[in-house]
Parts: structure tokens; sequence; C-alpha cells
């Protein structure tokens, strides 16, 4: 029999169903993102979390003249399948395929591009001023989360909106956590008001107190009217928002297709900004995912059965290893701490909880905070280190100018996921980091080429006394054994790793061991190519590059970064500052353009990242000069 | 007769000191500011409105041990008078003189140093946490006004810290305003607490109620129980930071140091977080000043008497014609917007605020939201401009990426101040927004030389169809003349402005005239040089500049920026990619480290960033050529 999800190819054939078809619809739709994302992988929980608020939105609302934007994005699946995309929607994530976050050029029901948190509120002001501007009358509904609600940009929007009272609907979809548990003042108060029937109750209990009140004299009846229209304005859960100059109405059953469509009709009929309150449970309907949700946020295929991960045993991963250094360096420092903006397990440092809790601060999303909190914090006499993946801190990057870098505090940041990232796509590409720090006075910017580096650096720039940064790849390490002790590298020092003699290769972080095979595979081919790992890109070792770049002549610089302003273009700088002439310089790393989704196998070897780019550009560098054009190098 | 103020060395002075006498030193500094900062320029409004603070907290605390936070730090004059720096001040935001914010360099009561919005919550629990972890006692005072409260991060710091319950004290310092008007639903908020006594008398009027209600049976006098429980929950003042977990105190009179001492003893009794309301009248004290705050913020030197500017007539701004460029473009198209964070006089923003209301926006001190809340007007089909200072604009780095750029929306940046920005000093200087803009892809770039170009490359970048970025200095215009008609450039289209011979200046923006008049003055002396204006830094006029790079050969390259990563790297890149050779290149530019205060023709005095530099470089970019080298640049 075909299923109700087989008749789904708008969200026009939601309106013709009827309640209990739509409940049922929500089943199937559960069923076939659990059963597609156990075969790709991507994002879970979360998504399954709002299927039926995702029913109830298109049920309600007119999408795409009405607009839905999805903060984040990442919940965005039953979205995806109900506005067309449902055969498609098991290429997600992969290359060429369908996005795990929401993408105009996919559908004109992807209104709003997202990826990074809580944007939708400033988003959908945006479009609410511009829908007033044009006189025309759709509807607009922002969907986000609690963990997001966090980040001062939304509050920035909802400050904005509130006071402007422009008519814009707000979905909290609130399942009291972000990717692990929520953290936070705001998500307490959100907590108490889920749970707590007294503030409900007192509201009841009054009304009964002031139906008794004996009507004595002037004096108490002025003052009855006035706490009665105090009520209006105290007495109402959400005061919080409503403060804010948002109408509260919740909270709501998240999963009650019903009661939701039911608020959102009561919603429309107010004319301004309005805050619904959705509960919701994160993971819903999938046993393992209810009851590991932060496991469940994001994974990688896994058995329907029992939800375990279909991979392999693996490595571990750059994360684990920054995590299992921090809590080394934490039992031997008692002055070292570890900062997150609310990724403890994506960044490793649930280890540092685990082992020093009292030394483990979660921010919440809150990148901007998470900065300048350990800039007060290394003002103080610690040592903190704020763990960030690469195109998240793009949010604090004023912090580490402002707060860190012009006094010249030692805050560490460990930058995790830099360089290519895979599934995520353009959103979460850690590309550009070395471009925007490099250019910041006081920084100190090391890439680590395997794990055992990578400790190495850690401790490095903590003890630095300086602003310092250790950027690494998302992904596996590379399992060639840690030393036992820590050791502080020479600030700045480079390190010729393979001697050469026809072409010179500089390769940063986590292309050192690409360029390793490959000047391997060109010897079998004749060819004697020379390998440097900087380690520092910033402060650039520059007698010894100058050095070996003389001696060369023909340097092949490869990042996985964008080109632009990235370390091959300091490796520019230099030599121009320097005034080194005939000096041949390639350089392989990211275009100009927003990296795609796909594996990060793929992407690299797509954008020449691995062995065979670098063996091909440096065959190309050689290649290119002519026995004749060599002499004349030679003899000038 | 020595005053008061003269015997005030350090803090400790002053605790000797009876009421009578703080008040009278209260007087002392007001008139000791007014007059210095009559004869040097500075910011004026916002250190007059907390005088009466500065004493009380000095009085009450022990600086430097216990810590205090000034926050954007453009109020701390009364500070630094107090902690020795007065037979100093003179020098403020001179060259090599005292900072107009709070430098650890100068003082050790400047704990931690700020320029920006909103950074002091962040800060200060961050020197709270290490204070606890050090076991150590001292306290900690935050500053911060009700506009920088309108900031993401501030809100951040406050959900954190009522979150986690650590001893910080917050001081509200409450004017009604920030630079300019305050907005957002929050201002509304505290504006309502400070004016409406209805808040307080219900209270009292509960009070009363709750004596009368007579105690009948169980039911009610259970529900009596709740309600009263429910008052101390809900009926307080400031319960929007009751609810972010603060002990609310206030408001307070910042005028009254007495009742502000006793506040803050109160509020030391309290072991957590504890928010303390003050309000203050911006300019208090000078009658000019208070009715024109946001005249009076930061003034050029200005006659006593009545507050009139000394400096002659001048030239209007960068700010004015791209204000008065906007109100001309509105006028034509009613799809066109003006966006500001906070900053309408500043931007010159407040033409179109006058000429056209509606299409006016101020969000507050927000730039995240101001960036992405133009995202969702350009795609709702409006023509967004979004008016920040440089500095300002790194705090939207990854809104620019991510909301703007990824999906490609038309949303045009108007970056003032953008090059060396004098006075201010190192947080201030708009020197890195190429480099860190240039990176982004889908974005197009440009520089003006001149107040013309100015308004037809606003012209350009709206009607560009994409993210589009005008950056222009702070300071005066040319005065050469405004065309009538605004026109659009053709994209990425370079201007040869001089031909020449022996070497190629190529000039960015406001170093394209200085260009110009070495070029006059190289003539002289018998070399003929060529200036190029590219107008558009990205994207680059490829073929036309590597042209005129090959016919040169000999290139320098001038613009008011870091030289790490900007627009001349984009030519090394270039010219690497294309492998021209025989090419030398010298760039000018700032040098790698934090730009310190002084005037715009000082500092561009010092980094050769002008006529006198722009020879120099040229001539020893000749000279270090000997006629041999030439030859063999010739003839390979």
């Amino acid at each position: 029999m075909e299923s109700i999800l087989e008749r789904i190819n708008s969200p026009a054939d939601l309106k013709v169903l009827n309640r209990d078809e739509l409940n049922i619809l929500a089943k199937e739709l559960r069923t076939f993102i659990i059963k597609t994302v156990a075969d790709t992988g991507g994002h879970l929980a979360s998504n399954l979390g709002v299927i039926e608020l995702t029913i109830a939105l298109h049920y309600h609302l007119n999408s795409p003249e009405d607009k839905i934007i999805w903060d984040v994005g990442h919940q965005s699946y039953a979205h995806k399948i109900l506005t067309g995309r449902r055969d498609e929607f098991h290429t997600i994530r992969q290359y060429k395929g369908i996005s795990g976050f929401p993408k105009s050029r996919e559908s004109a029901h992807d209104i709003i591009e997202t990826g990074h948190s809580s944007t939708s509120i400033s988003a959908a002001l945006g479009l609410a001023l511009a829908r007033d501007l044009n006189k025309e009358k759709h509807r607009v509904y922002a969907v986000i989360g609690d963990g997001a609600l966090t980040a001062g940009m939304a509050f920035e929007a909802l400050n904005h909106a509130g006071h402007i009272g422009t008519d814009v609907k707000v979905i909290l979809n609130d399942n009291g956590m972000s990717i692990s548990q929520n953290v936070g003042a705001l998500s307490r108060y959100l907590s108490n008001i889920r749970t707590d029937p007294r503030v409900h109750k007192i509201k009841e209990d009054l009304e009964l107190i002031i139906g008794k009140i004996p009507k004595i004299g002037h004096t108490v009846s002025r003052s009855v009217e006035r706490v009665k229209d105090g009520f209006k304005y105290i007495f109402l859960s959400g005061i919080l928002f409503e403060e804010m100059g948002f109408t509260y109405i919740g909270p709501i059953d998240g999963h009650d297709i019903n009661e939701l469509v039911t608020n959102f009709k009561n919603a429309d009929l107010i004319d301004g900004p309005v805050l619904i309150h959705v509960t919701t449970v994160k993971g819903k309907g999938y046993i393992p995912a209810e009851k590991q949700p932060a496991k469940f946020h994001g994974v990688s295929p896994f058995i329907l059965g029992n939800g375990l991960s279909k991979r392999e045993e693996k490595r571990p991963s750059f994360s684990q290893v920054f995590g299992e250094t921090m809590v080394k360096m934490a039992g031997q420092d008692e002055d070292l701490l570890g900062i997150t903006a609310a990724m403890p397990e994506g960044t490793g440092l649930d280890l540092l909880r685990e082992a020093f809790p009292e030394r483990f601060i979660d921010v919440g999303i809150a990148e901007q905070h998470a900065v300048t909190l350990a800039s007060g914090l290394a003002k103080g006499g610690k040592r903190p280190v704020v763990a960030i993946y690469s195109t998240f801190l793009q949010r604090a990057y004023d912090q580490i100018i402002h707060d860190v870098c012009i006094p010249e505090l030692p805050v560490t940041f460990a930058i995790d996921r830099a360089g290519l990232v895979g599934g995520d796509g353009e959103t979460h590409q850690g590309v550009f980091d070395i471009s925007f720090l490099r250019v910041v006075p006081n920084i100190i910017i090391m890439a680590p080429r395997d794990e055992n580096l990578l400790q190495h650096m850690l401790y490095t720039a903590v003890y630095s006394g300086k602003p310092a940064v250790v950027r690494y790849p998302r992904g596996e390490i590379l399992d060639i054994g840690m030393d036992e002790e820590l050791k502080e590298l020479e600030i700045g020092k480079a390190e010729l790793l393979k001697e050469g003699k026809d072409i010179l290769i500089i390769a940063v972080g986590s292309m050192v061991y690409p360029a390793l095979e490959a000047a391997e595979l060109l010897e079998k081919e004749g060819v004697k190519a020379g390998v440097i790992d900087p380690r520092f890109i910033k402060p650039l070792d520059e007698g010894f590059l100058l050095e070996e770049i003389s001696k060369y002549r023909k340097v092949l610089i490869v990042e996985e970064q964008v080109l632009a302003g990235g370390f091959g273009s300091s490796i520019l700088e230099l030599v121009n500052e320097l005034e080194l002439k005939d000096v041949r310089i390639k350089r392989i790393g990211l275009p100009d353009h927003f990296i795609e989704q796909g594996s990060q196998s793929l992407l690299r070897d797509l954008y020449n990242l691995n062995t065979r780019g670098i063996k091909a550009a440096a065959k190309e560098l050689l290649g290119n000069n002519t026995g004749d054009d060599l002499e004349v190098f030679y003899g000038s």
C-alpha cells in the first residue's frame, strides 16, 4: 500500500490530510529519516524532535509565500522531505547531493540559508520588515532552539524586534539542550517555565484572592485596580520575553500537531512579535537517540536495531588527543583551564570536564563571550585554552583582536576542524582562519602535522605567555606514537624533514605527510624534493626559509586553506620583502569560492590537497622550466 | 589655595576625605575635565556623567587589588585623574600621551583594556573566576552603560554569570543613551524602571491588600502563602535581571556619592552576581553637553563659554557625503535602506533618518544583528546599506561570511573610518578590513580616492546585485566637486591616472592623491612615474594590472592598511600566479604591530603613508637598482 509520505510532493499535498493522517505521516517521516540517516549518517536527534512541528508549520502556513526560517538548519530534514526532496533525500550531505542545511539553490522553500547558530531571528526580522515596506501580507516564522538562544546575536535580534513591534513569529523549539546539555541562566529560566507548575498556579490563586478582597473604601479599590493591571504585566509565564516586547505563548507540546496548529492560529491573530514556546524531545521516537541525544546529534552510519556505529574500529581523532593533552597538562598545572562554547564532545574537552570539572567551562553557544572571558582569566593569572572550531571562531574575531591581542594576554586558541570538514559543506569549512588570524599583531600561530606535534604545540602555546593558536584538522590522527614528555618548541622554528635538490615543498599542518609521500614518489622518478614543515605560520622562520628557498629556487607551498592571504601569501610577502630573485613559487590551496560538501578525502582530491595533487604540482613546476630556462636562471 | 584635586595622587588620598570634600572634589574634577577637553578634544559627555560614580567606586574599593573594569573605556577620564595621571592628563589622546581608554601599560589601575563596547562583563567574570580559583578575596566591579548592554556579548556574559553564580558586581550606568539615542526593548524596559513609579506602587499596594485578605479556610490561606512566595519572585524591579540570575539593586541616583557608597556596601554583602542600576545624566554639569549629549560624546576643542567648536570652518567629511548620497539614492529608489549600529551621527546616516525615517534603521550596538538583518532585507527584495566603522565590522565577520556572502545576497557595506583614525588609537584603527574581507568569496571591495568616487562606488555597490563593500577614511573630503548624476562603475575596472615610464605606483583609496602628488614631485626630478587607482580591491583588474606591471617592472604599492594579507599581497599573489618575471614590487602599508594613537597626519607621516613617504619609497625602489642590475633585467 502506498504510504502517505509517498503522496507528499509539496506542502499543498499536506493540507488535504485529516488529523489522523497527519499523525500517520509523522510516524512515516520519522521512520524514513531514521532509516536514511542510519545509512548515510547525518543529524538525527534534532530532526526527530521537530517532525510534528514541521508538519504543523507546513500545514498551517503556505510556504514559500509564507517564510519558514530554520535556525542552524540541521533540523530541516523533515522540511526538505515535505517540500519535494523526498526522493533525493538519500544523497544528503554527500558530494553534489542534498545539503544537510537549508540552501536556496535547492528549493524556494529554503528561504534563508543557515548552518551557524542563532541567525534566524535577525533574518526573519529583515524579511518581515521588507514585507511591510513592500506592503505584502505573508507570514514570517523563525524556528530557533533554546541552545541557539544563548548566543548574543539572538538577543540582539529579540531586543530589536521587540522594540519595533514588527509582526514576526519566533518558535522557541525548547528541548533543554543545545548539542550537548544547555547552560546559562536563560536555560534554567526556560526549564522553570516548563517544569514548575507553581507559576501557573500562582496566577489562578491570585484570581481567587482578588475575587475575595472586600471592596472597602477608595484606597483599596484603587489598589485593586492597579494590581489587576499589574497582573497582566507581571503574572505571565515567559515574562522575560514579554519584557522584551514579545507576546509569549506557551509552553506547548511540540509533538501534538493539533495543539501546535491551534496555537499558530492564535499567534497569527496577534499583530506583532510573538514568541511561541514549544517543548520537544530531542531524538523523539528512536530510543537510542532519546537516551543519548548528544551522541545522536550528528552521527555516522549506524545499525538500526541498536544504534551502534557501523564504522570499523577507528583511530582516535585530533579532538580526542587535544582533550587528552588538556587532561595531562591540567594534572601538572592547576592554572590550566579549558573553555568551550557548547561543544564539549565535539572539541574533546569533555575529557577535561570528567577529570577536572572545576577547570572546565562551557559558556553555551557564545563564542564572543568565551574569548573575552578567557582574556579576563588570563589577566587573573590563569592559563585558559579556548577550544573552538575554525568556522565558529569567525564569531569572535573582534574579541581575539581587541580583548586578547591588543593587551597581549596569554590565551591559547585550540582551533579544531581547521581545513575541509566534509559533509557539513560551505558553512562549516574551516578555511579562512590562517588568513584572518595571521594579520593580527602579537599572535603566534601553529599547525601540527600529527598528534605528537599537536600535544607539543598546545604545550608551547600555553607556556608562550602570549596569544597563541594551534590549528588542527577534523578527523583521525596518524597514529605515529606520542612522546611521553611534553616539550616546548622554539617559537618560530621550522623543521627540515627531508633534504632535496630539485624542488622544495613547504607544507602546512595536515599537508606535511602528503608532501613527504609525494617527495618519496618523486624520488622514484629521479626528482629530489626537499620538504619543510614550517610548524609556525606566525612568526615565520624567516632566515631559515629564505636560505632554503634561495637554495632550491623552485618552491611548492601547500596549505588546506584559501590561497588568498594564506600561509603561501606570507611567503610571497617575505620573498618580496627580501627581494629574493629568480624564485618560482607555486601554491596549492583552496580557490576563491565557497567549498561545497563532500567527504574530506574527495574534496582534498578535488583541490589537489593530497599526495597525488602535490606530486602533480611539483612536476608541473619542474616541467614548466625547460633546460634553457634553467640555464638562464642559473646564469643570472 | 590648593584644591582637593591637587592632593589626590592615588585612590588612597581619596579615602581620608569626608563627604563634603568628596562633593567638592566632584566639582573640581568636572571643571578640570571640561577645561582640559575644551583644549584637547576628546570624550566629554560620558565622562561628566560618571564623576560621582568614579569617586564613589574608588572611595569604596581598593583599586588595584579590587578590580574596576570600564566598559568601552571612554568614560575613564575621572578614573585616570584619580589614579595618578592628573598631571599628564592634558596629553590625552595625543601621540605618546595618555590614552583615551584604559591601558594596562599606563597604570595598574587599568586592569582591563577596552575601547570597543560590551566586553566588560565577560572580562570581569573571567577575573572573578580566576580570583575564586586562586582563592583570593578581592572584589570585581564592571561598569557598563545601558547602550552597551544592547550588544549580544553582554547578554552572553550575563547569561553565563547569572548561571554560575560567581561573585561579580555589574554597575549598569544608565543614562538612557548610547552615543546617540538608545534603541531596543531593553532600553524601554530600563526607562520604565526609571520613570514608572507604578511598578513600585504595585508592590506597596499588594502588601496592603495581602494584609486585608480574610483568612477564611484552608484553600485561600494556602493560596496566600503561594502568592506571598510569588511576590519575591515577581514584584521586584529589574525582574529581567533577576531572571538572569542577578540580584538587582536600584535604581540609584548616580550623582549622589553617599547613596552610591551605601549601595555598594549592600552589594558587597551579597555573595554572587549583583546588578547595580545607577542612573546618570550624560554631560552632567556642563549645560551645552547636557543639552546635546550626542554632539558632546566625542568633541574637537571647543570654546568653554558656549560649547562651540574652536575649529575653523572645515570641509565636509566622507561620512557626510555618504549620508547625502544615501539621501539622494533613497529619493530615487524606494527599496534603498540604511542600517546603523548605534552610530547615526558618526556614519552620516542621520541625514537619511531625517529625510526618510521609515527607511532608516538603528539596531543599537549590535553589529552582528545589523548584518544578518540586512541579509533578510536583501532576501526580501530591498537594497540595504549597512554603515559600520571598519574596526567595529570585526564584530560581524562571521555574519558577513555566513549570512551575506555564502548566499550571495546584495548587501552593501559602507565601511567608514577605514585606515588610521587618530586619537582613539589601537582599538579603533581600521587597518585590517582589506585583509579579512578580500579572502571571502563572492564579495566586491572598492575604495574611493575622493568623495566623487565615493558616491559612484556606493551606487555601484547597491546595484551590483552582490555583496559589496565601499571602504573610505575618517576625515575631510578633498573638495574636488561632485558629479550631478550617479553612475555605475564597471566592476573590477582600474583607472590609469598618470602615464609614466620609470616606475608604477598603485595606490589604494586615500593614498591615490598623495601618490599623484609624489609623481608630480618625481617628475620635477626627472623620474616618470605612472599612477594607477585600482578602485576595486576585489575583483582585481587582472589583465590591465599585469600588463602595466609588465611594462614598468618597478612597482610601488601603497595602502592605508596592514601590509600582511592586504591589497599589495593580492598583487603579489597575482604576479606570482601569472609567473611574471623580473618584477620588483615594494609595498607601503602598516607594519605588524598595533598602531598607537596620534593625529592622522602624524601617523601617516610616521608610516610613510603620504606624499613624502611615497616619493622616498619610489626613489629607494629606483635607486636600489644599479645600472648593471637594470641591464641584466632588460637583457633576460
